[in-house]
């Protein structure tokens, strides 16, 4: 069964330092991926693919030996996040493969929902998987003998896929920056002196001094090559969109801006909904850090109550913290997020989250905030309450695990131990993204996926259950 | 000569977890020192000292293995930041030794400013000096023959020395807590279970869910032992006080509280004295992160403007960060804060920090804010123009790096770039820090030390020139 | 263009520390490959593959997690050593795919002459390839539908292809174990209680405890499953064999039987030829070690001339060993080996080496015996002159720098400064390796290759230039 | 209590590549410590001295960088390796340290039998002590106000500390070479081009291509400054002399000269001896590698039976292997060394030996050649049975440990189930040695101490169990 993934990817043409600035580029989309990293390069002089992946952090996967050795003018990059068990660097991106379309790489950011069954066909006329990555299946496709050209081949292969995708291939010829006809996840062009940059994100081009110049457009297979920029459509050019609106509420990172609305901006706009939707009689709007905090802006700003940041984040949590043998309660909690005890000591709460999963931390931290002596506690979320899986490459839960899934609201603030809850409607969370040009994929709140799933998704899980696992020292 | 360090002291008495729970301590205050980190133990049964330390932070210098080997009943945590250029584990703490006394383990935070004068003098008596610490005169000191017991010679040592230090000492028969007569460093006692604990700051209690006792006096010698609490004062007690204001300012964790008075809410109030001193018509008001958050929001709710965290901080910036060969303008600033551009543009903006020392980033920043499209860009600094150097543990540069030490208020103005630049004034800082049951050193100001440093020193630098340096791999 | 590979199989099935004893097995296999090392077992009650591969030695790559993480009650391990430029983790083996058949697991030793053509072949067809090993060709082929079961696939796969391998295959049901039907490399059958075994060489089963029960024949492909061993032969059983002499002169470890033939008893035969072929009155024969030291023995008893190991090898020689600047003359040798001067003052020296391929280090070496006073030097090597390079998996350099290919024997000799020179003659090697019960190849001696190659082998490695790489950290 | 070390020491004075050739001179000595390593170096121009100490091998503890940065044209070095179970980088060395003498760097070899009553002494006049090493004892008597100049203080240290010691000492103004009275430990003088060098063997000077001198005298203490070489002595020039004969049978390099005698000729003569005394009828002798190659060959030699080299020696073993879990029998010592079984089937066997200490190695051995089909096996052993203790700086187990403590002869035969065993006796072994131009300490054999040490040894050990110790992480 292929793992959910988070990623983020970004691409460059045409410039001589092509690797370090997609080095800077995966840095500032570290948030998209956490657990592998990779760039692949190409120099039309030496005609030489390179590539270079690692498990960690970009500052991790790259030192300067590494940088140097991606030589050439034109380069993509990948960050990842896997939600199976094992993580692995079997399925760290770009897949660089040679077939006959000659040499390939791909970065992919997204699930492709469809890629079981097109795998098994695949695999029936004699292609071989390395990886368990559905973004392998793109290539394969590609790979297959009818088609004539590159252009076609891509074309025809994402006509094929289902799902959620932005994605880069880098021939030896250009760059391609493709992104489904629903337009799930983000994909945007900058330029950068004389040349063109693609990233999941315009955080990316603001680091290296990049200028935004569009969105990639839903269905568009852009082709960026000696002649500049052509573009392609998958389907024809299509009019329904279905972008993710959870890359506004949480995934996406403040600074940037997506189909003409900058995140944060957005965020506030939902804490402002909030507030008119659930206003509460309090002292102080605490905002969870950092997810929280322009909700809790918004909401502070239409209710009047004033704003304080009464969690302090620790900055120095490593990967390899050590959890403490039941000596300490609530541990886990504390250790990222402490309390400012004298902030809170008598006082009426609003503590404001982008959203509750699980709701095993929001539980605790009420109780933190009740042992710090908060008089009142009140959570409000904004967004509405996550009921359904994504099946288009954001990582929630199991239903079963999912606390909406299995709770009414009421039972919900019981559960959390507050005096009150309220979530964003779902009606109040478009109203506050109205300006971005494009319509929402809101599934994970109301269950209508816009594309399709395989019916028998689950079955097929447990029947390749066997699918092979890399081990990790 | 002595490197000047900044750091942060742990300790635990009594307790069967208590390097465990030295490592959350000092986890709890990595902000402190981040170059190395070390725990000691003792176990009274075996009768055995036990030490780790190594260059890095807390999370990387420990594992499970190396907690596990700290056994004891009682331990003692540092953490370090130097400033000297090459940073050495010769100087990691606690040291450890064997001598007329016993064995004896040292942890210190401050800055002895006679360390040089009574090093000379011990050197002529026979001692020899294998660190470049000044915290070993202590432990010289203490091994004299000349003292009888323990408690006596500690006592003296503390008489001999002069300047800043809040240190913990572990002996076989318990710990020391002490802080100088005029009580620079923050050091307080608190308690989990039945057991002492001693901190730099309150907020180690908090993650470890230790209950606040009181704060350690200046000028006291608190001895924890099997008989419990036992206060001794090194010259009778005094009534002066000397309390490093810019712990306030910048240093300690805004969820500590020192002598009564909550750290975030200080900052708070120096951002509506500053406020008051510099009120300037703007459209939003945006903190740099994280120092200048609540200074900021103090400012924001005086003046009713607008907060807007318009910089946004990587999260993801490890120590193997490859510079950018001069590829891309005022990258080092942006690596680390990203401004939202769409809060900018077209606005008045307030920044808010909490000091300017050299003035290259806050610069650097202007740049940023007016390539975003800021109209105006007013600085507001939430304390006085530093403009001499600290003898008593702040790592700030040399004076003639200090831009207040250089240019008049104007001209500072100018060189950043600003429209309008307001530094709090001393009197509204300490005005901010009134409920502080203390009195404050703002020699970094003022230039009025409270403790007299060899007006030699800087000749003694140059004499000892020859003092040996660790290479770090 | 494929690099040349040495390498090392091993595999075990039906035992339940499988990956354990693979480890073991590896380790005495490290002497064939040093680069990478894996293994791949299976788990019938899980129905999972799992696999670790990484650069580095077998100590190196594996620890206690990652092998307790390899479970199953079968598995496979692979050592190697690359010669292109570039080392990469990308051709780690074993190679584990999924396809039509399954899931594979397939460990190779061997050159495969055809696999340029095969690929382009399999490219055409729709195939990717993820490698830039050879060995990938095998899974492919195996994965093309035409093929019913895994039996057929795996012996249609192993008719196609060309060359030398020794290889090991493990699929959900078994293992299999196949020789090429020259039987180029070696690969021998053990028993382990009541699991089987398989080795490159019989070394690997005298560490673990294994009994030899036969060496895999040439052309033969064995399934060692559920219900014992089942036997194949590639195209009908052969009978003209070409096994690696080189391997008996240098490559296997002394330890091992090959052919019913012991290897260092073999190197004592060639020192004993040698001596008969090219007496010379001298005072003491000196091995080169480790790979000259047997057949000096034989020289030695042969010649009755005294046997001293005059170089002292230095056994703490790391990867990370700095070179210095030009500092010390002939460092490069000395290093390795250090000459015992009192040995070699005044004596006429026989140096016994098991080859001599460029020829540097041996003219170094003779420039240290003559400054440790060496009165003559004799060098007598216990193989014919290397002139044609190897393309069954021995890695010999380019021919251009084989010195025997540029020079005469009697030019060879002034080159090197010796004052005689003898190499073993071709009847001499088969003579001393008469006991083993095969026929040779040796081709890098007379140029008269078993297998044909691609004429157009270069021309294809020059197309091939842009294959991709990967940048190793 | 002082653990018992054992090391190897390197200087070298007026060489601008002083750092680099240590480096290399440490490498040749690795062989006498393979725990920790360092360098220390000296600028006379920047007036500094620099340090980089480091556990692990040569290799692993220096890099490129580390050694760039330890500049002067001075340097001393120094391998170790400690008896204690707990290996700490505390006690690495060189110590530097500053006091009323300057900046000392001291490396040292050799153990300090009144080391404990020095430092009770010492502590009780004030000094504290930071490491575990006995060494640091000669720097605290130096630093001790009653000398006036370094030269007479260091000769007063020296004649204070009883044992051995082959230790250089390195000032601002130059090193110091220096060897205890009775001269235990190796130590001698080379030149390089015009720079003098100090190591423990002269397989150093080989290395770098260094000129051999002569040996440092027994008691004679080295300067090499500005104006050449000074010499004086510690008593007075003595006659009595007591090296550890120990270092020719088994610790020093083959290819070292110690007091004009070549330690493989030595072992070859050891060989002989044993030959003359044990005569056996037997088929092929048989060397335990590397320790008992050149004894074996002398044995062979004189007795005119064939030498093998049967044990094939593993040269992948790294620190970290894993130990099989109670899998294989005897799988420690096959792990090391795997028998060419074709070549002990049906044979009588002498197996040579340097030593027998505990017997549990050597008892494994003769099963692995019983089982390999050994008819007879005589075990034959290049020295007098252990029976004592060494107290002067090599590493032998607890007297109880010792099998020759233990047992008479001829049960030590019947324990290791050999045929027949012989111990070379003392008399044969000084007369294999007798061309050394020195006397020998042969404690070890005859527990005839040449150098008392406090008979109360073992009480202050227990007093001072709690002396601290460093957990390794």
């Amino acid at each position: 069964m292929y793992p959910k993934e988070e990623c983020g990817v970004f691409a460059i043409y045409g410039h001589v330092n092509s690797a370090e600035l997609t080095y800077y580029g995966l840095y500032a989309l570290q948030h998209r991926g956490q657990e592998s990293a990779g760039i692949a390069s190409f120099d039309p002089c030496q005609n030489h693919f390179q590539v270079c992946r690692g498990m960690g952090l970009v500052s991790q996967v790259f030192d300067s030996r590494s940088l140097a050795s991606l030589q050439g003018t034109m380069a993509i990059g990948h960050v990842r996040y896997s939600t199976t068990g094992s993580s692995t660097l079997l399925n760290a991106q770009p897949i660089v493969v040679s077939c006959s379309k000659g040499e390939l790489a791909l970065a992919h950011n997204g699930n492709i929902v469809n890629a079981v069954s097109i795998r098994r066909e695949l695999e029936n006329k004699g292609s071989i998987f390395q990886t368990t990555s559905d973004s392998e299946v793109i290539l394969h496709l590609m790979a297959q003998p009818a088609q004539e050209d590159i252009v076609g081949s891509f074309l025809n292969a994402l006509q094929r896929v289902k799902g959620a995708f932005s994605c880069v291939l880098m021939t030896t010829k250009g760059i391609f920056a493709a992104r489904d006809p629903l337009g799930f996840r983000p994909l945007c062009l900058g330029k950068i002196e004389n040349s063109y940059v693609v990233s999941s994100e315009t955080c990316a081009f603001d680091l290296i001094h990049a200028e935004y110049i569009r969105d990639i457009e839903p269905g568009e297979v852009l082709f960026i090559g000696e002649d500049g920029l052509k573009s392609y459509f998958i389907n024809g050019q299509t009019t329904k969109k279905a972008f993710c609106i959870f890359e506004y509420v949480y995934f996406a990172r403040p600074d940037s801006n997506i189909a003409g609305l900058n995140v944060s901006k957005a965020r506030i706009q939902m804490g402002k909904e909030l507030a008119k939707l659930y206003p509460v009689d309090a002292d102080i709007v605490v905002p969870v850090p950092d997810s929280g905090n322009y909700a809790a802006l918004g909401y502070a700003e239409q209710s009047g109550i004033p704003y304080y940041p009464a969690f302090v984040r620790n900055h120095y949590i490593g990967r390899t913290f050590i959890q403490p043998t039941q000596l300490i309660r609530d541990f886990s909690v504390r250790i990222k997020l402490n309390l400012i005890q004298e902030a809170i000591k008598g006082k009426r709460v609003i503590v404001v989250d982008d959203s509750i999963v699980r709701g095993t931390t929001a539980r605790a931290r009420v109780v933190n905030l009740r042992e710090a002596g908060a008089k009142e506690v009140h959570i409000r979320v904004s967004c509405p309450p996550h009921r359904y899986p994504c099946h288009y490459g954001i990582d929630f839960p199991n239903p079963k695990s999912l606390l909406a899934n299995q709770l009414a609201i009421e039972d919900i603030c019981k559960y959390l131990g507050a005096d009150s809850l309220g979530y964003l409607s779902h009606e109040a969370l478009i109203k506050a993204c109205l300006e971005a040009n494009t319509e929402f994929c809101t599934a994970c709140f109301t269950g209508k996926y816009p594309v399709d799933f395989d019916p028998d998704f689950d079955k097929m899980i447990l029947e390749r259950r066997s699918f092979f696992e890399n081990v990790t020292k």
